[in-house]
């Protein structure tokens, strides 16, 4: 921690300060400059992370020197983090799509589709039984009955199945079904809901929040890996900006950034991203060419009569060309799908 | 709803866009312009304002002329709401003022705090006992025994309290103890816990999420009214913006949009909305002067030490001495405190 | 500055980090924590602001101690600057009201505006003669012929006139009309201008960019002001961010930042900011709390024939309530108008 | 245009809406509807565009059916454009690297990074010789001096060059020496020096602005076509969001968008955009990936002692290795570099 002091600090206020520190149990070097004075603390800064220091009379600015995450920083772990979704392994060379309905519907709706995502190259089945709308009078999901349906998909197809949990109350119904849980954008701050699910065996799949800066992404993951559960895969999906003339901006920055800061692998999902469906196929593309681990894309067999989000979901042979065409720019990149 | 055809829609997609609409139950009005062909829909907007339309090929946009709020529209009720929180009226001619500390500390710390806002000119308490921090590893609050010291404070102050929810299970006990529950930014798009607190009797304060529209906040409210809880409040706290000399960006002009479009009273936290203790009251100021029905202000008896948000609290009396001033504008506009 | 280096950064880095800051002058202090290296810059900082530092090997990162603007700062000064405009000081107890049409369209239109707002209250008249619009083919402003019709204007109103300059070319023919220079939002970092009205005589106000940081605009502000024109005012007029139901973000929480950062006066624009009149006016009072020194309003007395920004503007007598208005709550916080 | 009323508009309001339209031209169609009247606009567009339909009493909103621009319309052209920059063309299928320093510095720095870019894969060669620098105190490029060694350097190396123009006089001196002139984010809505370059027989590369939509975008290239130069380039650069881990948010999603909304070629510079060196290559690779016809790199010879964002530059054989990569993106597109 560094802190720099107001111009016109006073000595008392600089000695204040100082005195703050030691009773939080840490040591300081005080620097005279020609205009300022700065404090360097000396020792764990974790001790001083959380305390008002801003709050103390003559302080400017308090800077961190380290990093508020541990856990999942790459520091942590040296190398790269493997998640194993069912058989099926993300982190390493394979870039995984996990593909599906933004909602599963029925029966035949979601059997229909798990078998053409996976025919198309699809290795794990997504689809919504607890949906997060933004309305009260949309379609809020299957509920328990969709967790069946997706079990019943996954049997048909072979796939393994990831779906939303959106409440603590429901995560012991939804580990009866799951192969990975995930945590929408909308809940990334949930941090009831992050607790729960850092306590259970299953993988989980935390969405970047819409205003969610990657550090608070990060922060957000710590939770999970801090109850335990370390299988965590960051997703990012979109942030809001002015612009309109796509659903959210997805943030393709955040890819690098994020194979830097963390050991955990990284998912984009350019659907939600971009939010029309004729630009999704670019900004797939884009995603793995960026680094991505995996993708998470929407299919649907009838998209005009979809329950939510038709309008940026692919038909199944638009899936199955993209992933023809996904599969080129893993390989100029030396990956495979 | 509007829908314009992109250029070059063919006729049968015109007549597939028809057919669908009539499939849903509802007419049309097929206008030829000289570059585009704009199809008017008639009857109940809300029997289409769900479905997939954008997805239907020859469709370049789908423009809803109603609101897709109902139960929070200032139509709706046609003059404002008044809510209850104890004895305490948020809606009417006086300003109420809402103070207290960031988190429920001890007993010693929240029973001085009660009397000296009590004293300074606040209507009610606040006070957190379960706290949503970014970092797994900050003060998480008291919980429980939190809530137990609130309701001593407010038997030893006489103010009613208000206090965070943050998890669809904790709602029995907090229910027990509170005069009026907070749903926090992060948990605004929480359905599940909007659901839950609108079976509640007890009002509820809705804080706007960091990226959240005024529209997004509309909605989340819907969710509670739509329950059958109709004592709602709605909170401008700061959204999230580039600028970083403040901690958000309090959007006043949020005020009078939603002054004009739902009869729900307003409160505005000047406190979280720009996060630096010096400029607080000038925001604060500002709030009444645009029109809120309420404020929030953080108060801490002892900044340096607090468990939370300490650089951002008033102490005792700047506090009061800016409710003095706080007094003197609301009188300016017609209003009291 | 305060150099912290990455986690692993080699003696050797370290040293050379040393060397390169001894290069360019200045002498430093190197501390090893546990986890990192922090190296103090000592000596006086401007010698290395502008030093790619990040592009030394083992550099996490560089953070300055002293802020980057100097002569807008409040310290260089100590005191609050006042700006006359015309007779007109801005920066004092009174607030002054700028008020006027967006564009100056025929000699009756801002003839009759100018006494109408001059009636109402204001004691300097806006008008742009070259407008910056965003469509090549809309209204770009009577030019030259409008500046001749904003003296006229001036002299059967007896108000000073502010008028916006586009081109540096065109600055000798607005010097000969206008009393005060505006620098618009999409102006605001186009340095050649700044310059050259940093050369003027005349006083100039800068408003701030649509994306343009607290720090940006003072920035933009240290132009003129080093090329000797201290005569400047800062204008707050709305950010971009993510909200649609109003034009802009009014951005409140800059005017008390701006105070504690800068000398020089603060102008708001709630009009542009908000940007629908049945807005204004909340927004105008909440300016006026929020401590601003002046307040620019669009006034048309003809808004649905205005050749642009008749849907915020004002007229007469909406503008003569206002400012009564504002005159109250200028009294209750101690100031006038 | 849509006109749709406010709630409770009375039969005297809807008149007058109407009137107004015939007064300016065109007819209309009314359709009463259980809750609103919507007015239909029959007749060309333009001649109402402009007008300010919102400040006519009564008018809930007014939505235009035709996208504000014409010239950069994809629908203008039907096909692609190409534009050429000395003997490259942009906008066939091969990507075209442009590269080198963000300032001219010397005639040794300029002449080694263009052989050196050059031989990387290089086909033109940038430098800046007038500097935006949000500083008075930075360097602010060499100037006309500047230009001269960058013609030096076309002449060395037979790469055409691009350099930044800022202000409307100095183009006669810049089009001594350019192969192309660039307009930076910051005067992407300076109108003037858009319409002086619209006069030019150079093409021009125009960077989107920090806070500009693509609609602003588009409408600020419509201003250069509309004075007739058609050989305009579209450059995303990063937009300002909230994220602070890089400089700016390189938006991709502007990519498809725009390919699908214009027929102008599409540059990309993931230099800026991203900011920070060792997430160039990602960012350059997925800007291929996701469509762009032309990448903008930054390249130096020796980042530590740059004037100008030597953060942010490549080495030359870092850049050599990205065209490598960038090579093998493009052929699994089915692109060339």
């Amino acid at each position: 921690m560094i802190i720099v002091t107001k111009s016109g600090a006073t000595p008392a206020e600089i000695e204040h300060i100082v005195e703050r520190i030691a009773e939080w149990g840490l040591k300081t070097e005080v620097s005279h400059g020609a205009h300022r004075v700065v404090i360097g603390v000396i020792g764990p800064e974790d001790l001083i992370r959380e305390k008002p220091i801003a709050a103390i009379p003559g302080v400017e600015s308090a800077t961190p020197v380290l990093k508020p995450y541990k856990l999942v920083a790459r520091e942590f772990r040296g190398t790269e983090s493997k998640v194993k979704i069912g058989n099926v392994t993300v982190g390493g060379p394979e870039i995984v799509i996990m593909a599906g309905p933004c909602s599963v519907e029925s029966k035949s709706q979601i059997t229909e589709i798990a078998a053409s995502v996976r025919d198309g190259g699809a290795r794990v089945l997504r689809g919504g039984a607890f949906k997060p709308r933004t309305s009260p009078y949309s379609f809020q999901g299957l509920g328990i009955e969709g967790l069946k349906l997706l079990a019943e998909a996954r049997e048909s197809s072979g796939l393994p199945i990831i779906t939303e949990i959106m409440d603590t109350k429901d995560l012991p119904e939804i580990e009866k079904y799951a192969d990975c849980l995930q945590i929408g954008a909308r809940n990334m701050q949930n941090f009831a809901l992050l607790k729960e699910v850092g306590r259970s065996k299953l993988p989980v799949m935390l969405k970047r929040g819409m205003s969610a800066t990657i550090k608070d992404l990060l922060m957000s993951a710590e939770y999970i890996l801090s109850e335990g559960n370390f299988n965590v895969l960051l997703c990012e999906r979109g942030i809001r900006t002015f612009e309109t003339m796509t659903r959210n901006t997805l943030d393709l920055n955040a890819v690098p950034v994020l194979k830097a800061e963390t050991h955990l692998p990284v998912v984009v999902d350019p659907t939600h991203g971009v939010g029309v469906r004729e630009f999704v196929p670019a900004m797939a593309l884009a995603s793995v060419a960026a680094g991505a681990d995996a993708l998470m894309l929407e299919v649907h067999n009838d998209p005009e009569h979809a329950k939510s989000d038709g309008e940026q979901a692919l038909l199944g042979h638009e899936f199955a060309e993209l992933v023809q065409q996904i599969r080129k720019v893993a390989e100029a990149i030396g990956r495979s799908v």
